[in-house]
């Protein structure tokens, strides 16, 4: 490894991958806060490096890139790494899901580098979450995740899953609803979970969650796809069989009301 | 709402329902940590106080309740509002997801209390989150997260999820997958995914993510009710059909092989 870089450097710069979380910088965990502040390098996609410059001093060098430009963000975070530099390569949310995570270690992989650039993954809260405690407990069971982007994944592979989801009766979770050149595939994947969904089942949109900017919309999944606040940075959650919606919350019953007594107990009397 | 808990308490006390993270404090979120040190009650599951020891004071009330308590410390809480108090309802990982996040919800409507009680919800990172992060990249893309308890869920439609995650080609996400008194769920949750997942594929397991005692194998489908480690505090990754592991990680590849050319490039020849 010694004779590597030009003998220049001795070794190389660690990769710490960070899910920065939904939004606010009030999110981050302090593991992560503190990774991004120690970092020489801060490299991600534009947006996310302008969500999170109130972390970071003059003294970072900043990689902003373009949307689609994943694989140039690895690659530059690896140079960065080969150059002895520590970096900080950041996603939106988790780094996990969706994220540079998986992208980073293809790139290492097939250049031979894996064990030698030492990298640490931290994991960040993803956009679902927060948007799940926006409206209240349209979670709380088992779910899926599914991107309606088929810029990577083949859209039958999106169709399948799906209809699987909805065969499982899943809380179902959308990202990636629509972009600029994709306007149908919301209404098309509405169509299929409405085979075996009945319309009224709750639905709730929310944009640019924990932003400055963010927007909830409350409905029913035949009107998912009638509202303009649905893009890029949108999340919409469509609840399962046991969810319901009352005057302010949308909320997935866990099955305690199956089990257990949970009448009204009067606990303002009781006090 | 001026004479209620005899006019002794002019507003009811804030709940906050906070999700602590996969276990280690550092994972906190700023916004959480906040949460939790402004509370004058803190209640939750004993493990999960323990667990976030560090950051509570002597000057605040402390209830730990024993697991399956869960309405217990729901109507707890909501009695301390009453009372005036400030509430921290703390769940492990993120309150939305298996937390306490639905059940109070349910507890304050049939309380006729919705709208009256004020509720906060914040956002933590799950376990599954951390669990990836500990192994390299094994979710990337769609994924599902089944909990094998049938406590409160019937075990058929756990085994309609299982089918169903199979049958989308989601990577899955096993929460739960043994207990004291569970011992054959997760046979009989593999035997279901190898009806149509070859035995090979990637999985990895790992128990008490980020604690201590955290222990990590990656393995196959085949193997994984073959290890003691697996627990109530063990969570489990299969990958889907793109996962491969390496030396030293486990990788969902997205899909950008396809698309874009991901060959070798040299770059330490470049530098």
């Amino acid at each position: 490894m010694m004779e590597l870089n030009g003998g220049q450097c001795e070794y190389f710069g660690k990769i710490t991958v960070i899910g920065t979380g939904p939004g606010d910088t009030e999110h981050l965990s302090k593991k992560a806060l503190e990774a991004v502040k120690k970092a020489e390098v801060v490299i991600g996609y534009s947006s996310y490096l302008k969500q999170i410059g109130d972390i970071l001093s003059v003294n970072q060098e900043k990689m902003p890139f373009n949307m689609k430009d994943e694989i140039k963000r690895c690659e530059a975070a690896v140079k960065k790494s080969l150059e002895g530099k520590t970096v900080a390569l950041v996603s939106g949310g988790d780094a996990g899901i969706y994220g540079m995570s998986g992208l980073l270690l293809e790139i290492i992989d097939k250049e031979s580098l894996t064990g030698k650039v030492p990298v640490e993954f931290i994991p960040g809260i993803p956009a679902f979450c927060a948007v799940s405690a926006a409206v209240g407990a349209p979670i709380t069971n088992d779910f899926c995740v599914i991107s309606l982007s088929n810029l990577l994944t083949p859209w039958e592979d999106i169709e399948k899953r799906l209809r699987a989801a909805a065969a499982g009766d899943f809380v179902i979770i959308i990202y990636n609803p629509k972009s600029m050149k994709r306007k149908e595939e919301l209404t098309i994947a509405k169509n299929i979970l409405l085979e075996s969904i009945d319309k009224n089942r709750p639905a709730v949109i929310v944009k640019a969650v924990t932003r400055p900017d963010e927007e909830t919309v409350i409905t029913t999944l035949e009107n998912i796809d009638k509202f303009d606040i649905v893009s890029m940075n949108t999340t919409i959650i469509i609840g399962n069989g046991n969810t319901y919606v009352n005057d302010l919350y949308m909320i997935t019953r866990r099955g305690y009301g199956n089990k257990y007594d949970l009448s009204k107990k009067d606990m303002m009397e009781e006090n």
